[in-house]
């Protein structure tokens, strides 16, 4: 049986733009994998009345209704209440509850506030879903074939809700299992990549979607068989058929960025890593250390803004600078010659382009940027042209991941492009 | 008279979680500016008859509806057409319309496809809402008191036009003029805050609400009056208030962030600054060089990431390093006086500091950083807790915030804390 979905986040503060229902993506994106369509979003403020009414609208129009907010005990469990309401249940205390939030509180060395006994109430008859991310408890209740799931609002506790307790749940109500996959690709735009596997994305099952995001995009391949093994059966000959057809644009499978994959290679050969940085300011150098243990393989570089600092700190020669300017390949060579050498490391990379939002002093159009490589073995430099202008903020944020491609692709010895 | 409005997003990109629905935040926040009331939001895909339900649903319980999305050419105007039939109106021609969209194509020397026409065709007697910032024009009706704006969905438009179109629109509803200012807050909880002007929040005209942002709060003064200018006379003795109880913690009026602040002091005195920095990676740098024009007085740095980089790079004494380590109060010192040198600057900063996530090997707690100053006069050297030990992005966030707020001080002469 097909599944319908809806959505009732319930929290003031999104009525009045504190923050965006961050919540209601993240469980579109995992219900649209389960193969549950959503028809509709609502948002109601801590009002019980306006919750009910969504509540009676939505169960009109679903078999899956998701709640979000409203379990923190400052609303006096608003959700819970007024949906045991609207089902013609009572609330319950359940005392393994209440010992599992008192020993939230004792591990933090905090005496648990009285109001936190209002979470250990739950509507009778319900599944209860264990919270070990924060002090609200999550529950379900199912009522004539509608299933009312009930999942904290913080978005962290909402996705670690949703992807062990509410996930497990929904895949009760269907026979079989659903696994899916994200290969991710890095060089070919949206409109080329559905050209490339668009007869692919018909197929019901297992099915291959496109999902675009700001400067990337990427295909999600999703199997539902009778096992897990099954549905992997499935899906390799679609996945297979896509790596053929894209090559080596696809950089990844099930990984978070490109970030990851090169990090990865850099430590498990146990290279070393610096970067010199003009127009991206410090931008790729941030990515390197965004990860814990980073000083295993990133030493760090030189932000080399001004041209002199290119001289001076780097040793890029004047006469380079002078005859070819800041932005030119002769530079970008000479900027990843002198930070391996300054910073001592195997592999040192360098970006010097224009961010815009105006043409640099030799015309160099915005979007412009060459990217260095210095390794034992020489140099090599590639001209990207980089967030096809859109913006300095893009230029920037393109620039950063031609370079984490131009890594991989060397580090793979595949071809430069 | 008191509005109450919906806002209903049509995509169906939203119900796959491709997007979050950040207009709907945008939107909100301006509608409580105006006074506003914003009861529910909904989100419906590409689909007539759903969106045509959603709608009757809305203006049984709102007077002012506002749309975003669905007014793309691929849609076949879907939520005009939606609307108008709603409504009980036609679609009409708008020859106008039709030049301008035709000249924004022809302005990117493009031209402009057949189905591009429907973008013209709006709801009969409706206000039409030019759109210079794309090809979408949107619209407003009005029945029976109830106002129906009609929206584009892609963030940068939908901004623009509630902006500069739906604002003025919605201003002529209600008598008199709304005026804003927003006050940041560095420095202070929220809680704290609240605490010291609880009692200006109780106003009514003028209001006083406090936001709370990651790491930051702010506090938004309005007043409504019959002009400009009357409401600004109400403001200021609230605003004066306000600013005499938080002092200095209080960096600025209507700016976007303390970067602004800083930069804006730096350019005006012809300041030159440059960064070395440790924990936070090359987050600074891409800070201070996120705006253009930033060569004026940001010249670059070093990211000494390795502990050796600091002395050989930097100049940091090795003597130093092994006494007291590369979180430290001396490092951080010699850290900032070597970049000052190093890049030839009027001012140096430096960071370095315990990331996370794990405590660093000198038993530095996660949070704990040291942040320089070095001037033509000295060098000063502050200590701060930073991001409360909540997770490496928080701490490297909260470390360069620190930073900037020290700065800040140090240029307006203001105690360090």
């Amino acid at each position: 049986m097909a599944h319908t979905a809806e959505l009732i986040a319930v929290g003031t503060e999104l009525l009045l733009g504190n923050i965006a229902n961050t919540d209601a993506q993240m469980l579109s994106e995992g219900l649209s994998i389960l193969g549950i369509t959503v028809h509709y979003h609502t948002v109601v403020g801590d009002n019980p009345r306006r919750l009910k009414e969504a509540l009676e609208i939505a169960r009109n129009r679903a078999d899956i209704i998701i709640t979000t907010g409203g379990l923190g005990p400052t609303y006096d469990d608003l959700t819970k209440q007024t949906i045991a309401e609207a089902f013609g249940r009572k609330l319950k205390l359940h005392e393994d509850i209440l010992e599992e939030i008192r020993g939230y509180f004792e591990k933090r060395g905090v005496t648990m506030p009285e109001n936190n006994t209002q979470q250990a109430m739950l509507p009778e008859g319900c599944t209860v879903f264990t919270n070990p991310v924060g002090t609200a408890p999550g529950c379900a209740i199912e009522e004539n074939g509608t299933h009312v799931l009930m999942l904290p609002g913080p978005p962290y506790e909402c996705r670690y809700m949703f992807e062990n307790r509410a996930v497990p749940y929904l895949m009760g109500l269907t026979d079989g299992v659903i696994v899916s996959h994200n290969l991710r690709i890095f060089g070919i735009g949206e409109s080329a990549v559905d050209e490339k596997v668009h007869d692919l994305t018909a197929s019901s099952n297992p099915t291959l979607a496109p999902y675009a995001r700001v400067g990337e995009c990427f295909l999600r391949a999703t199997a539902k068989a009778e096992t897990a093994e099954k549905a992997e059966e499935m899906l390799k000959p679609l996945m297979d058929e896509v790596k053929r057809r894209l090559g080596d644009a696809v950089y990844g499978t099930d990984v978070e960025n490109m970030d990851e994959v090169v990090t990865g290679i850099l430590k498990k050969r146990g290279l070393t890593l610096s970067a010199a940085e003009s127009c991206t300011g410090g931008l790729f150098s941030k990515h390197m250390t965004d990860l814990p243990g980073s000083s295993a393989y990133f030493r760090g570089g030189v932000v080399s803004y001004a041209t002199d600092l290119k001289h001076s700190i780097l040793g890029v020669k004047s006469e380079t600078l002078e005859r070819y300017g800041a932005v030119s390949e002769e530079t970008a060579r000479e900027m990843a010659e002198g930070c391996r050498r300054v910073c001592g490391t195997d592999l040192a990379i360098s970006i010097t382009g224009v961010a815009g939002p105006d043409r640099d002093d030799r015309d160099n159009e915005v979007g412009t940027v060459y990217i260095g490589l210095a390794h034992e073995g020489g140099t090599i430099c590639k001209k990207v042209f980089a967030g096809f202008g859109r913006g300095r903020g893009r230029v920037r944020s393109s620039a950063v991941q031609h370079t984490f491609d131009l890594l991989r692709r060397f580090l793979l010895e595949l071809p430069l492009n």
